[in-house]
């Protein structure tokens, strides 16, 4: 069932893959780098026998793929064996772990996840329990929504400010917590609502209990739109709306804000396929598929070196010369990171005879970094982090380029503006990062 | 180059792939079952040097995977090393297998192919050069696109009814031979024009000659049609129409045939969408996207035996629960074969609120086996093969469906009506097949 | 180099093998499952880049072949990156566990080896440097030879009782350490002196320093004798003696101790060749090749289920029989664990017309537990454990069988009689170990 | 059991393995690159089910490792399928390779093997039965143990003047052929006789009949010495003497023709083993091992670039110093062929301080090439090819080299002198190989 649960939510992290299984006395691990289907085959998944399992797929960062930070993370402590699985990054973490080392704790990873276990295997935690729990909680900056499992129980905990998502579902009489609700589709669970920022949910034999970390003082969420703008798959519902409503919303703000006059409306795919929907109804302009995407895309792909003559070639996308010949063209998509991409099938687009190319982005410029769990490019490489938008258009070679605002994406989304982060658009960041900031412009001059 | 190629064209085959490489002097060769991305790494790619190549992926039946079977077939006969990639099927095929066979040939794979090297390796043909090649194909019956390969030069050879699709494309100074313009878009190629029926095209260091084996006689081209539905990527260019259109107008045809009240039209991802704005824009009800599709969809996935309570899981779409909740749904679709995947679609669609639930079909009920290369199940597995619509709606748990007629189908395409091959779906073929359809009808009963 | 080392020691240790390189500036690792062939390829080594090198092949334990466990392990502590490799067998090692669990240490992996990280890395110890190592060295209980790396030094320590060879080489400048000296010899180093008993040794870019952890106080050496009877290579020099010339004499004892009117003595190759030697010197009675190697004897071979009605096969070995019918045969072999596979053999020498057969075993019956470092299987499974001489002869189905004195053994060795341990034939065990052999009856009992 | 007697046969060819099997009805095949064990796992050979089986190890030649040359090779003929494989080399094969070609036939691999099938499948060969297959034995000239496997039933054929070796056995009612009797020895059969030179052996389901395809006229044998000095395993029967046995003769005779004063004899190990024995004891000089191996010697040691320093190591053998230390040392081995592997040994030997080193080896010097199934390397890389005994001692850095003669040879088995091929030695060759010859001088320029 988890295994199921993790190849739905795939597109969260492909780097690495596992899973925890707890059969009331002793937990078993397999964890492995690469997709899902990579790390389990038929032995490895019976191997995991039990009654209660978390999983994780590691999103990776660009250098090191290392399988010692592949998660769940398994190890012994005082209380027996735990496991935990953590989406999310935690700020001001080297401290706490520069503190931890002065006192004689050793480090396998170079991961967040190993310091909370470390925090919560000291005797002074423990000794409180629950208590204990919600004091290694408030001590901890950043996004992190975790899942803990022992030989007997399950425990779910999400930070006081819920940058990222966690859902509970149910199936029959059991519990299943996941990321996004696609995952519950897969195995038929029922969402039931989403884990509140700051919670903690114990799950045991007895059933489900719940705490809040947060106790009184009320904490603003900032929950992060970039996963409703790109991360989530859009057949989920995340921070309370459908993902894809969200977009097809986008769409239609960025037809209002942008508006141009064109023959067809074209995504793509399957990133921009959402927005176009709500850009084409919101401006009547007919939409039309304009690139096809080739399904056989992976990992392994080579570009073999004597093929110099044909580098830089798409192997993702093709172009339907027919949509676009003679035609002014609307591309919509969902973000642009580096621009290299776009660019090229900007040049495919106007190479097939496309008369105008606009391009429309359901967000604004990606301008600055994010400290809670999307790895972004460093400034240099972020297209926009130093052009203007005529500099991006020029960059992009577009007859127009069009971003939308960060209020049309706040009223896309359902909840109170105010419990949404937009850091990485508007540089507001919820809590004091200067100490980051500057040292992410220190990489930069690098 | 050639890799590239195949990579674009995966879709028709997924069974094995191969290339063979000419350097001027001999042949080298890399067959493999699997994937073009499984077969090829960059040491196997360097190891094939030479300036001229063919390749191929199989397009597997049911049973045997061997990798015997794999192409392009690379052989010695008297004129040195040969190498053939054949894509269709002979009819009559056996009877010249076992008149070689009485004559001491010997047999390595059971494929239609090695039959065409061995009428080729003939030294009454050889001896006849040019005519001789001419002589066997008007011997041979059936479909058969061909490439062939010595060290010298490059032979392209299509049917002539020109059953499977066959182009010409241009890089440089350099000729390039697909099935489909898709892969000359990935190298680059420009497409010149189609290979005609009937044709026999030598490519050499003189550059390329062509010739016709029907000569005088005028023989009717006999297109396959379910290309243009199904089987061809919708980027590409086939007997001359682009396969994207051709869908959107079977998708407008479609809605003139079979109208219905409805508030949103949906496609089944990817097979449908072309035929879905068709449909939409004729219909004028709004197009959405009910289904979202996991990328990462492969063979490798494996569905636990102990996932019980979880089988028949449809890991490949989910649906969007906004989009149909409600609401009187119209599912556009581009065939149904055996029909139980569309069924557990349709349960899914119900499950999530679905009001009604119309399924269109942008082709005829699928009724009858192909001869010419289409690799359908047999009768007892096509679901239309002895069900009236009724019976078909029924089976599928519609409130209605609709499946395109013959003439919409002839009317979405530009040639003659008397030029496409419509077998499958009106058992009318061009050849006396009462033989094998008495073989095929002996199948089912077992 | 390292890759070397460990390739050359492969019989140390068959279930994983790991490198951990310096650059000076940080440290490197690579560590998987399997020979060392199987976890290093080329790429691999490349990127294993640095000037400072320690590596480790792992010893598998029946059960848990977990790639946590496989060596060196490498971690984080307050002074930077540190690696180690470990062979030997901590006792009491659990208590010191439980300790440092219930001041909210985590442990990662099951080794003794974390364990000792864990001791290094405690402020107390850092804060005094080369005498906390000592400290740490001093609160250790059992078998240990040790080397670390930093990304500034390697550190060698030998336990007091010195039970694992550890040397010391030097290749140019540069100084090697291993557990036998045919590492050096592949990596054509020179073979300098042991590391001795209670040593540490200190390598840095200043080159070797030394001192000693047992300070004044003279601790009583127990060097492993299984070393020279069964586990190192034949060309090795293990404390002091060449391994091979060591076997020889253990044969000559063995021809005196146990003599026996015979044909011809044989060997089972190659774990009985050397004393085989002696024997057939010592006894004037003529060697010669009963048995013959099948070369590609390793891990794969599987034993196809249909196989029936060759189950117990023997892969390994082949009689020659010519060279045993009709005939009285001796067969040496270096030890007995648990009997079955000896048994085989016995009765094919038996099945190929050996009138008698006479086997002498170069050491005592193998009766205790080893707590040390070496996997014997538990006392059920070991044919020694509760069978007197007759009862050993019954099993193996022999004419006559002789195992050689713990005099004969001590008398082979060129060291003083009490620096060697002998506990596994003995049950005198230099240490008290009551409580573990109190668990390890505890186990034989389940 | 198939896959047990190719195991047993390992060492007669490490490039390919496969199994034919037949169940009554039809045959079933699988062949790949590599070990028997890298070709065969628990489902390929569970797929292979059936009653006969044949089975075949390649013995690889330096260039073109092609999956397409593994045999057994399965095709279809106009009697249905029929598998073959080949121990042998055919001469003049081109020729009769060449005339098929110019009658249209069409050939897969380069195998001489393929040509038999042709030859057998020719409809004036079928149509006279068993007198046809005779008919094929007459028109081949060189060398060929063959094993032919239809649905019904299995032919076993050697070669009229009996090249190499082929053997009959039985277990419990059922027949087993093999190159070797090491391979009954594994499945538990009991040798019979050997096929002999000429003889046609079918077995079917009435059991065994023989024919001889020399009819009246008597062929005189020539049965290559190279099996018994080099090739087989010592522990097979080959042409009716133990393999080991022989070689201990080769040894004594050895020390005959070139006694030297020395104080031990060493052995390269495996190879030398059996000579060693004999040279020992019929020169009274006492035996020791000088050289150790190392067990995990196979094909994926990579040497590592940056190792440039210890470039050349030995991973296979080393030397024990006290062995050779200040000794006069006496190496045998059974054959040199390159020459270099054998001088990096005595070079070993000299720096661990052998005071002389004499090489001895159990045949004559390897001059000339083997038609006839044996791959020596082209004259230039032979290093007896021309150099005397002279420049043989001096290219080795000897004290002193003997090499065994013809004689000694010839006095070493128990057959005619006269029945035994001697080519690669003398020069004399049974059949016209003029052609071959300067073909192969043709190569030795290039």
């Amino acid at each position: 069932m988890t295994y199921f649960g993790l190849y739905a939510q795939q597109h969260r992290g492909e780097e690495a893959a596992g899973i925890v299984v707890s059969d009331g006395r002793t937990l078993a691990s397999r964890v492995g780098l690469g997709h899902v289907t990579d790390v389990f085959n038929e032995p490895a998944l019976a191997r995991l026998k039990g009654h209660a399992a978390i999983g994780h797929v590691r999103y990776g960062t660009a250098g090191g793929s290392d399988v010692k930070n592949a998660q769940p993370l398994l190890v012994d402590y005082s209380g027996g064996p735990i496991a935990i699985a953590h989406n999310g990054n935690l700020v001001e973490a080297d401290a706490i772990r520069d503190e931890f080392e002065a006192h004689g704790s050793i480090f396998h990873t170079t991961t967040d996840t190993e310091l909370i276990i470390h925090m919560l295997a000291k005797p002074s935690v423990l000794m409180r329990g629950r208590e204990g729990v919600k004091e290694v909680m408030a001590a901890l900056k950043g996004a992190y929504s975790l899942l803990l499992l022992t030989a007997e129980q399950m425990i779910a905990v999400r930070d006081p400010q819920g940058f990222r998502p966690l859902v509970l579902g149910k199936l029959g009489h059991s519990w299943v917590v996941a990321s996004e609700t696609c995952a519950l589709d897969l195995v038929k669970a029922r969402y039931v609502r989403d884990v509140a920022p700051g919670e903690i949910v114990f799950i045991d034999e007895n059933g489900l209990t719940s705490e809040s970390c947060v106790g009184e003082k009320r904490v603003r969420p900032h929950q992060c739109l970039f996963e409703q703008v790109y991360f989530a798959r859009p057949d989920s519902v995340v921070f309370g709306d459908t993902v894809h409503e969200v977009r097809v919303m986008l769409g239609r703000h960025l037809a209002r804000e942008h508006p141009v006059s064109a023959d067809v409306v074209i995504s793509v795919p399957d990133s921009g396929n959402s927005a176009t929907i709500g850009y084409a109804r919101e401006s009547g302009i007919p939409e039309d598929r304009g690139f096809i995407r080739n399904h056989y895309v992976g990992r392994t792909f080579i570009q073999p070196q004597q093929a110099d003559r044909i580098t830089g070639v798409d192997v993702k996308l093709n172009v339907v010369r027919t949509v676009v010949k003679g035609r002014r063209v609307i591309v919509v998509d969902d973000s642009i990171i580096r621009g290299t991409t776009s660019r090229g099938r900007i040049r495919m687009l106007r190479k097939c005879g496309a008369r105008e190319i606009h391009m429309r982005i359901s967000c604004p410029p990606t301008r600055f970094p994010c400290f809670y769990g999307i790895d972004f490019p460093t400034t240099t490489e972020l297209l926009a982090a130093e052009r203007d938008i005529e500099g991006l258009r020029k960059f992009l070679e577009l007859d127009s380029v069009g971003y939308l605002s960060i209020e049309g994406l706040l009223s896309s989304v359902s909840g109170p503006k105010e419990n949404y982060c937009t850091a990485c658009w508007s540089g507001e960041y919820c809590v004091n990062v200067d100490r980051h900031l500057g040292r992410f412009k220190a990489k930069r001059k690098r």
